[in-house]
């Protein structure tokens, strides 16, 4: 019999209410013969608070047992900025070496979007996890006087960089356009730029089907406005990547229905799965988040463990129950939960 | 009398073109009184090739004698990428101390923008130019093989983050709505982005009339296409203000109309202004680019040196250009030049 043991990390704000309707579809959406076990962690801001805590080796043990993690969101106006980010979601990202972090955007029939007309929208961001600016590099002297010295190293190598590019190329090839693009700065961050560059150009050569190009971050941000049909597979670093699949979720539809992946394709440590968006504690417990990016990243995990056709069933009862929005009252977390779980099963 | 001594980088691709309609302007807009001098640099690619050179000693010497530079665009495919813009332009940037790096966006009535609706757009952007990952800082190991480690470093002293956030709040300050955003990453980039949250904060409170937000760079790109009218002042530093300045351009018009200064204020050297967009290798020499851009630029630098009455005039003019040009044949860029020149002079 098959099953799936899957660690869940609802954490703060909205991420209780849209988890909650995660597991609802998962449920729903999965075969009678696949056992579903869940553990849940009560990781965030309310175990800091209570223990100064966020992310034990211990925690780390027990996590690596599973087969995926469904995260909600992590982060609360009441903990410094940075304390749970880098003590929890960028130290598990970390410690689970999940490099390929996969970002799809595809603008679905009859989601607004902040463009205007009506651009085709369907690429995917693999964005680095595990290196650049991200790895907590750097530090400060002379805190707090007027000569402090704050640095930031980003950190690049040759192994961090060929796997996530190779790992592109292979996505690229098997999408039907076959397009990859490299999206950096190396006309000014020339050292990093220069590694990420060559890399992507000795990968391209063992891929002679896929079509590259290469794209200054900058630039790329017009074009995702201005013709965001462009893109099919970006491959960038973990900052670049940040910053532009948020843009990238706002004119696709926005951060309500953006899924994301946080994938060690090896399978040595358990893939996470997260909405892209925050624990928007403005909105918390009043059942207005939107859970189609938690139940997108739903389908990812699914996908992650070899169950294609739930995926692809949860992604079309998802593009579903949006292309009907237009024109209806606003639903509730739990009710949004409800119409996807009845599609899916159906 | 009054006099402007101004040097003139052409530079590459449509740079030549459109600094010759930023002159004719220029040249339209300055009362009989004000003495114009100019004086032609040829940096760039041709002189790379010819020489090997980008931008010696000398040249910062020669260029340190002038009132104020306008550059054009600097780069082409035929040098490799890093070299002119490391060796020239930001060598510039760094030399002449340009730390207030100044981009408005403004979109102006009549003007195509990428976004649905009729976003209202007018902010300013107060990128620091001289710190941040822009140092050049880092390095390269085990070059070209699977072992290697390139390393960016990110350079941020309490010393340049105030001056440049002192600056955006003087902006702000001035202006009617009073309200100034800090954009970094402060939750991954702790050591730096805690630096300039502390700095922001301690001058916030010599700015009491001032309302400030705090925002992350990834988050800023959702409101710049949901939200651009939320925006007045925005300080950020240098990487994120190369990134949101471009997506700023596409939102509010396109690069075509982008305008920019380079700006020491303290006058110890020449500020320099540019307009936003490359070199555009592709249209060179068709009389294609929009000088506009670099128009836009004569009025910063036409302001920055006390001329405020020429600078507006220059501004309404463009106005007045971009609004009729709906449903009119496209015109060259010395057509355009003409157009504007005959306007600022009426
Ligand atoms: C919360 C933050 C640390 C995180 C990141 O920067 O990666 C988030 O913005 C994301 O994109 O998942
Ligand atoms: C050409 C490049 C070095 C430059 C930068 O990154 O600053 C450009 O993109 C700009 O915004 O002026």
């Amino acid at each position: 019999a098959r099953s799936i043991d899957l660690a869940v990390i609802p954490g703060d704000g909205i991420g209780q209410e849209v988890v909650a309707e995660g597991l609802k579809v998962l449920s729903a959406v999965l075969p009678q013969d696949v056992k579903l076990e869940t553990k849940e962690y009560d990781f965030g801001a309310r175990r800091y608070h209570a223990t100064g805590e966020t992310l034990t080796d211990a925690d780390l043990d027990a996590l690596k047992g599973h087969d995926a993690i469904l995260l909600g969101a992590i982060g609360d106006p009441s903990v410094p900025s940075g304390v749970l980010e880098r003590g929890f979601l960028l130290k598990l990202r970390f410690a689970f070496d999940h490099h390929v972090n996969l970002r799809p955007s595809k603008l679905l029939p009859g989601v607004r979007t902040p463009l205007a007309g009506e651009p085709q929208i369907d690429f995917v961001v693999v964005r680095e996890g595990t290196e650049g600016p991200y790895t907590g590099n750097g530090g400060t002297i002379r805190k707090g006087t007027e000569h402090e010295v704050a640095t930031e190293v980003s950190v690049n190598t040759a192994f961090g960089v060929e796997r996530v590019v190779r790992d592109a190329f292979a996505r690229a090839q098997a999408r039907p356009r076959k397009k990859l693009a490299l999206i950096h700065k190396n006309n000014v961050l020339t050292f990093a730029g220069h590694l990420w560059t060559d890399v992507f150009n000795r990968v391209a050569a063992e891929f002679p089907e896929v079509t590259t190009e290469y794209m200054h971050v900058d630039a790329a941000t017009i074009y995702l406005v201005t013709q965001p049909e462009r893109f099919d597979v970006i491959v960038t670093d973990n900052l670049f990547g940040d910053i532009i699949t948020d843009l990238a979720a706002a004119v696709s539809g926005g951060i309500g229905v953006a899924a994301s992946g946080n994938i060690n394709p090896s399978g040595a440590y358990p893939s996470m799965f997260e909405p892209v968006h925050g624990s928007a504690p403005d909105i918390a417990g009043q059942g207005k988040a939107d859970p189609s990016a938690t139940v997108l990243s739903v389908a990812l995990l699914l996908r992650h463990l070899g169950y294609e056709a739930e995926a692809t069933r949860i992604e079309e009862a998802v593009a579903a129950d949006l292309g009907e929005r237009a024109g209806q009252p606003e639903r509730t977390t739990s009710e949004i939960g409800d119409a996807l779980a009845v599609r899916v099963a159906g």
